[in-house]
Formats: structure tokens, sequence, C-alpha cells
């Protein structure tokens, strides 16, 4: 295990009904003037939006919006936020959404205090030092877990670029998870988001750091929980149970419980960054694409014991052939993601290999899977498993 | 799941040799003057001592000692932290130890605040909301958790009491996890302590909350890393890996991860502080007893289910009948316990039926397992599960 630091003081507030007796509370902690952050508006039509709004009103805060941040967030809505928030000396973001909204609020609180261009901070990459506005969320979307740690990813259209920054002032200060806001999310997103949380998990499980057994161990059990709850959810849209044990896996799948103490990068997200970045895709769709085609692409007699460990912990595969439990493991996280109703080639998502050269040299440019990954990843490597998700698969 | 709140704020160094590097600017954060806290001399063995006092000499801190804090630690301990930090304007309490020391800093750091006796403090139980000075940890023993929670449990053997409080100033603010600084830990206590974090996760998994899948599912990664772990440190007390896996398990195992969003309470440690506080003696001994007693007494139709969940993600026990699963598990965790080398009657430790009935009225007066419990306990249960620890057991 190697050294890490592990520090998550994000103030999380899980469960029914906390809005009213908490929220106005929490806000006042850190001033009146909030910039109330969102997307396209799905909180307008399942009531969140005027509850918020009402809130806030009764509690005499003046509010100033930012709507309309797009799911793959880019960088001129961070702009638009940062200027917002110079303009009416806004003292507090209240970010309202899933990832998208929260990583979007989170480069909006760094960059009004910044002399940079916002798009230079995303350029900075990790560990930005400076400080931001405080951030609290209301999470409607179990998936990116951004609502508990410092990343974001920011996409730039102008330049085809997806990626990410990270600083201790990007952490929400608060973060409210409701498992009930997530009860109006379409299944498409409720299973991309399951792909994206179960991605997070396998990206830092398939490591080359020994004896991380504590972190590898939690990682299992919280794949079991979102592997046992998604198809809940997506059978029950409003199961509170599934919807919970999804929520809260997505926060600690990305919190750094399952990835600190291990070096390396991960493989399958700067893959997939590509492919949001060139054509705007669902990111956890691209990551349930990816995964089993990277997946039978590592495996190797090198690779095989930990994809066997995977095999028997997570889907409780008994094989005793490590080659064959593995290539079954493969073969349930492909199938899994098919039953969750995950279109599982790139052509259904409406990618040909046009542009497959062009965005493996950007893959291997904009991360170090070349040096760093589980197995390492050359442009030929990339672009080889792009090749495989051009149609369906098969592993046993 | 039940509503819940987690804040768990303390900034976790963990890892080799941070100390040099880290310790006295973390300090400077708080002030000065250093109220160091350690316990039998441990530390002034394995050099420990002899590395922080030349550290704080050379950072020019005012060094105030408090040392002999006891196993299970007391009252009159605290109260003399307590006049130390006053008469010495203390700005910072460095605990150096495992749970006794860091539980004693605890009550001394809100103390100096406080009107009340420290003994008040304590009698107030859990949720004490004032202030308290900055505690900064640094780790010598995988056990209680306490360095990264705002618990703390305090010995009176004047009214034979041993009583938890909390609080959010209790909770660390730094902790440095070095698992080498458990090197020199005797294998007895590295088994008793691994006894104890088995015993947090068992308590919170053995719980009537339904669908916390995400707790239950984490915890049994984790026992299943202590499981794997505490035999090597046996074996081999310098084995980083397993001192490392254990470290960790010992943190994450009571930092509220596997126990929030559950209602109810705990039954062993209610009934193993009235062992310690009659006998004192060690915690986690105490707690590998009456373990396995415990289960066997509350195993029915009822609660089988859950034990047979136990049997087969922690035990890897494939057997289909679930009672037969269940006893194999509570026969799993005796003999695991029996074979770190945990004496596993009372009359091993040096308790006789005497006090049996007195100390079943303490349990159940200082705790409310008779009414909250995973499987309510009265006067009578606590006594039967006490008499049962008199000879050993078998379950298959």
């Amino acid at each position: 295990m190697d050294n890490f630091r592990f520090h998550v003081p994000t103030d999380i507030r899980f469960g029914k009904d906390r809005l009213e007796s908490e929220l106005p509370q929490v806000l006042d902690t850190f001033g009146k003037t909030v910039l109330l952050v969102y997307g396209g508006g799905s909180i307008k039509k399942n009531g969140l939006y005027d509850q918020i709004v009402t809130l806030l009103k009764n509690n005499q805060n003046t509010l100033v919006e930012l709507s309309g941040v797009e799911p793959n967030p880019r960088i001129e809505t961070v702009r638009r936020g940062v200027e917002l928030c110079r303009e009416n000396q806004v003292d507090v973001i209240l970010a309202v959404g899933g990832g998208s909204t929260i990583d979007c609020s989170k480069v909006i609180a760094v960059g009004i205090y910044s002399d940079q261009d916002a798009w230079d901070i995303v350029l900075g990459r990790q560990g930005y030092q400076g400080k931001g506005l405080p951030i609290v969320t209301i999470l409607t979307l179990a998936a990116t877990g951004s609502e508990m740690n410092a990343g974001a990813v920011i996409s730039n259209m102008a330049t085809n670029q997806k990626l990410g920054t990270s600083g201790p002032a990007m952490v929400p200060k608060v973060s409210f998870l409701d498992p009930q806001n997530t009860y109006t999310v379409p299944a498409s997103q409720t299973a991309a988001g399951s792909a994206d949380i179960l991605s997070h998990l396998i990206e830092s499980y398939f490591n080359v750091t020994e004896a991380t057994d504590v972190q590898d161990f939690v990682s299992e059990g919280l794949m079991r929980s979102v592997i046992k709850h998604c198809p809940v959810a997506l059978k029950e849209p409003e199961n509170y149970d599934a919807r919970a044990n999804l929520m809260w896996a997505s926060s600690i799948a990305l919190n750094g419980l399952t990835r600190d103490g291990k070096h390396g990068v991960w493989s399958c997200h700067p893959m997939e960054h590509e492919l949001s970045a060139f054509y705007d895709i669902t990111h956890g769709v691209g990551l349930a694409i990816l995964t089993p085609r990277w997946m039978a692409h590592v495996l190797s007699e090198q690779t095989v014991a930990k994809f066997a460990q995977y095999a028997k912990n997570v889907w409780g595969i008994n094989e005793t052939d490590s080659m064959k439990a593995a290539k079954q493991a493969i073969q349930a996280t492909y199938d899994y993601f098919q039953a969750c109703g995950i279109p599982m080639t790139l052509p259904e998502v409406g990618i040909d290999d046009e542009k497959f050269a062009e965005m493996a040299k950007q893959a291997v440019a904009h991360s170090m899977i070349k040096t760093a990954a589980f197995v390492p990843l050359d442009e030929a490597a990339v672009e080889a498993i792009y090749r495989d998700c051009l149609t369906e698969s098969s592993y046993v």
C-alpha cells in the first residue's frame, strides 16, 4: 500500500426531506447571496426548483441563477458562472443536479478568485491550490461522486477537449443526498449513472499496487451493491432503498476510499473522455461500452489473478480455472450492462471508426495511460479497443 | 436505510515516515504549546517518543507531558490533563498511542472549556456540543478507530463505570497512521485490537434496519481484510502490508461508514464494558470471548438470514442450509479468535461467576440493549451469555 492523504470534509446530509429544516441554515453559514446552478430543467418538472426558490425566498436570500449546464459541462458555461458571481458578489454556490452541474460549479467557485481564464485552470489539471467560494450541493443523480470529492471534468468543444481538474477548494462543503430526488431520473440515465459508479470502482480496482485489500474488498462490496440495486431502480423508479443504495455508493466510490494508497492511472476514463469530447455521448454509456473490451484486451497471464478475484468476489463465479473465471466475469460485466438497457456498441450511439485514430492519439496525449495504466496502452492499443466496440462481443 | 449525517473531517496522513516533514507544520497550524499525551512508555522503548520530542524541540514548541494513560483510561487522568492544559495554556493536544490515549485526549480537549467536572461530561453521554482544543494523533495500535471519529470511552473505577461519550469537537483534526508504529505491538495486543475492529463491524452489521447493503457489503469487505491480515501480522510483526491493512481497516470500521443509516444499539460492547469496568481486562479480549456466545444466543429463525449472509460473504461458507451455515459461521468466528491466541473463556482472564448478576444489571442500566439491540437482551439474557463464557463452546 502506498502512502496517502485522505481528507474528505464534505458534510453529507443523507436521506429524506431534509431541505426544509436544514438548507437555509446551511446556506446562512456562508452568506445570503446564492448562485443557483442547474441543468436542463428537470428540477423544474419535478418540483425541486420551486421548493428551493420558495425556501430561499422565505429565508431572505438573494438568488442569482445559472441554468442550462450541459451534460458534459462546457467551459463557456463556467465563464458565465464566474461573471455572475463577480457581478452579484455571490457568497455561496448551490449546485442542484448531477455531476455535470456540480463539476461546473466547482470551477466557477475557484474561477472567481483567479486571474486566469477558467480554461487555463482546467488546463492546469490536478492540484489547483487557489481558494474558492463555498459549494453546497443537492444531488439529483447517482453517478459521478462529485458531491463528495475535489474533482471536476470540463469540456471545451472548440478544441475537442474534455479534461479533469481538482483542488481542495473544489470539495463541496455540504451535500444533500435525498434518494427521492432521483425518482424521476429516466431509466437510461439511471443505467448510465450506475455504469459510471461501477467504472470508478473498476478503474481503481485493477491496479498494480500490492496489498491494498482494504481498498479492494471495500470496492467489491460497493460493486455488489450497485449491481444489485440498479436493476431494482430500473424496474421500480420510486424504490427508495434501491435509490438510496445507489446514491450512497456513488459518493463513496469516488471519494478516495477505494483509490487512495494506490498509484497509477485509470484506463477507460481517458478513452471515454475522447468519445464524449468528439461526439458528446453520455459518459456512463461510453464507459459501459469500453469496459468489457478493455478488460478483454488487458487480460493475460500477468493480470489473470486480479480478474479471477473480481470474478469470485464481485460476481460470485466459483470456476476454479482462473482464466475461465476471468472471461466469465468479463462476460458477466458485458451482459449486466446490456441487461440494464445500455447500448453496447459504438455505432448504436452514432460513432463509427472515422475518428478512432485521432481519438486514440488524444487519449494518450491527455493522460498517462501509455506509461502508468494497469496495463500500459499506446495509441494502437486504444484504437484496437475502440475498434472492438464496433460490434457486439462475446468472451466465453 | 435511515437518514444520516456523515461528516468525518479528520485529515488522515497514512503511510511511512511522514512525521519529520509534516508534524511540525501540522502543529503550527494550531499553536506552539503542545500537550503530549501517551501511555505506559512503549513509545519510549521503540524510539517514537525521542523522535517526537526532538522534532518539537527543533520546531521551538513548548512541550507539556501527560504520561501513563491507562489501557482503560481513567477519569483521574483526564482531570490531570485538563489541569495541565489550563496551567500551561496549551494550544493543541498531541495524542501518541492507541484508542485509550486518544480517548483520554478527547475528553481533556473539551474538558478545558467546560465548567463541569470531566466525569459529568462523560455522564452526559452522546452529543456533547461544547468546543474543544484541537487534537492531533499519532496512532500506534490498530483497534478502536478513535483516530477518525468523535467517540471516547472513559472508566471510573470508583464507581465501576466505563462509559462512552462523543461530540464534534472530539474528532481529531489530523491523524498520522504509520503502520511501522505498530511493529512493536505484542501479539496479544495485535490480536485483541483486531478483535476490537471485527467487533465494531459485527455490532453494526447485525442490525434490524432494512436495505443497508452499501454499509453491509463494505463491512463484509473490511471484515475479510482483518481476518486475512491479523494472522499475517501475528506471524510477521514487521510485515508492512499486513499492518497497513489492519490500521486502515481500524479507522474505517468505526468512522460511521458501516454504521450510519442504521438505528439500534450495539450488544457486545455494553456487555464487555462491564467486564472491563469490574475486572480491567483487555477490551478486545472481552469482545472476542463474548461475540460468538452472543451470536449463538440471538440466532433464531428470525435472524438466521443475516447470519447466513455473514457465513457466505465473510467466511466463504457455501452451505445452503441457512441454519447450518449460520452455526458454521459462529464456529468460524470462535475458532478464528482462538487461532489468534485470544483466551476464549472468562476464567482464563480471571473472571468467575461472582459478579455476573451485578454486571448484567449494569450492562442493561448503562445501555439500551434491553430495548434497541439487534435482539433485545434483558438482565437474564446478559447473565446467560456471561455464563456461556465460563467454558469452551462449540456450535457445529
